[in-house]
């Protein structure tokens, strides 16, 4: 029998759930709807979607050695509990207790950890050991990589790079702080600094992009149009770049990283939006003169991160 | 032969060597001073006292295991060499191999880095597996402690807390970057603040306090006077608790310490320094609703930190 390791994407609208192997390919997946805000309902379909992995799995003559979950919020591994998940809501739910007839071995985890896991051991990172993984969507997801490690903080609860402050008392972030890196630099930061821009530059080229409304702006208006060489667009991208440049220079004077790994919605801009961090970067000197260089690269597991890094977490 | 420890704190002025047993007690120690520009010089009189000491150290029967330093700068441990140092200058100086006649294992580390290990192995942080230290002087100097092991980044150049951004944009540090927190929150950065009160506050109590001359500010003048009530005072020790507090949420985000540890000048102000961040840390949730406690305590090794984290680098 192969040994395989189970790894659980959850999201605010589906449960995913995969069978790895220890090569990081996903041989079979599954996946469910949660409705979004039971956490009965949530503990009972994460189960039923289990079992058919398990005896799927089983069938496939393969051996899972354990179940890993990414999971979006704050988690205590030691005690198998869910302290709280955006969407799904709900309060210290202990998935690990209501899990234990599978008699398998249970981690749990926060999304944007495994995802770092995922690209360092299987994705664009593969052979680097230490490595930071932000993910630019409704937030700014962080995980750290130390020596080929995943590192989670204290208890399980550091590596929230998205809420470290990078403008003393600015914006409110979700958090309860104020002007954290979350607020300037996910990919919602970047579409109210594109309407912020449009209600300023009344002739940029990203009013014709938005079909002249601006309930049309994407995550890409502003790239798009940037590229074009709109002065608007290229002037809001510069300050998009700064915004998440600063961050990046924070973390490099921490960890010294060989390589900042971006996911996200973000991340479709690919090497547009890398060289200009890179080259964001190298002026300042990495964060400090004479400082070790720290490649940007965009994550490449996509869809499949969350899953292959869950599973991840119970390899080795 | 007892086995024995050489500890070697480097300052601006002195470099001070001591040997330390592996209960972290000094049992003699030696110290020179350094003409402060000339990098020949500070070789040749490091070589010199470590010769000195050495020897005293094996008239006592006492076997030392090898020989740490505590850097003001930046290191790297695998070349033995010190990449830049604050006050003696010099660049990429082959500390260990001037040294290589004593045939000790030598190990090198930056200053904040050493102290923060000496807290956490026999100080105030003892028996505690994650801990952050910052000093508070000139600048501010970062130490952090990962489940009882120093962490100093990748090639031993990250943990530079002190070069995070607080205020983006903000004022010039003497890094190259703007607005980073030790340009806030260093002892300086303090003066800085009070001399800027008493100019607008001509009635505050700090101008008696420092004889109705502004040269005469120090780092008590705000303290003191915030003590005895002077409201300008207070509103500034106000000002300064929410910059080290907003430091350390950054920290806690991303460690989760058990504590945090507060040395030089500014950490005399004991608890009254400490329950005011404390408090601060409390009311913002330690950085996150449901995150876990980091206590906040003041360095208890004083001037012998640095000796003493110095030698606990060969340890184990």
């Amino acid at each position: 029998m192969g040994k395989v390791y189970i790894g659980v994407d959850v999201g605010g609208m589906s449960i995913k759930a995969g069978v790895v192997n220890i090569n990081g390919e996903i041989l079979f997946k599954k996946s469910c709807v949660t409705d979004g805000q039971n956490v009965d309902q949530f503990l009972k379909d994460t189960k039923t979607l289990l079992e058919e992995v398990v005896n799927e799995a089983k069938e496939k003559d393969l051996d899972p050695q354990g179940i890993g979950f990414g999971i979006p919020g704050m988690v205590d591994n030691n005690l198998g509990i869910i302290n709280k998940m955006a969407n799904i809501g709900g309060r210290d739910v202990p998935l690990k207790y209501y899990l234990k007839d599978l008699n398998l071995p249970i981690y749990l985890s926060n999304d944007a950890n495994v995802a770092a896991l995922a690209e360092q051991k299987f994705g664009v990172a593969k052979g680097m050991k230490h490595v930071i993984l932000l993910t630019l969507g409704t937030g700014v997801g962080g995980g750290v990589i130390v020596n080929n490690q995943l590192y989670e903080g204290n208890q399980g609860k550091g590596a929230e790079l998205g809420h470290t402050c990078l403008i003393l008392n600015g914006r409110q972030c979700g958090c309860g702080r104020k002007g954290c890196l979350e607020t300037y630099a996910s990919a919602s930061a970047l579409l109210r600094l594109t309407r912020e821009y449009m209600e300023k530059y009344k002739d940029s080229m990203m009013w014709e992009y938005c079909n002249n409304d601006i309930n049309n702006v994407s995550g890409l208006t502003s790239f798009e149009c940037a590229k074009k060489g709109d002065e608007a667009a290229n002037k809001l991208i510069d300050e998009y770049i700064m915004y998440l440049g600063e961050g990046l220079l924070d973390f490099a004077n921490i960890f010294r990283p060989e390589a900042f790994v971006i996911g996200g919605g973000i991340s479709n801009q690919g090497e547009y939006l890398t060289n200009k961090l890179e080259e964001y970067l190298r002026k300042q000197n990495y964060g400090y003169e004479g400082a070790p260089e720290s490649k940007v690269l965009i994550a490449k597991l996509k869809n499949d991160a969350g899953i292959i890094g869950a599973a991840s977490l119970l390899m080795e």
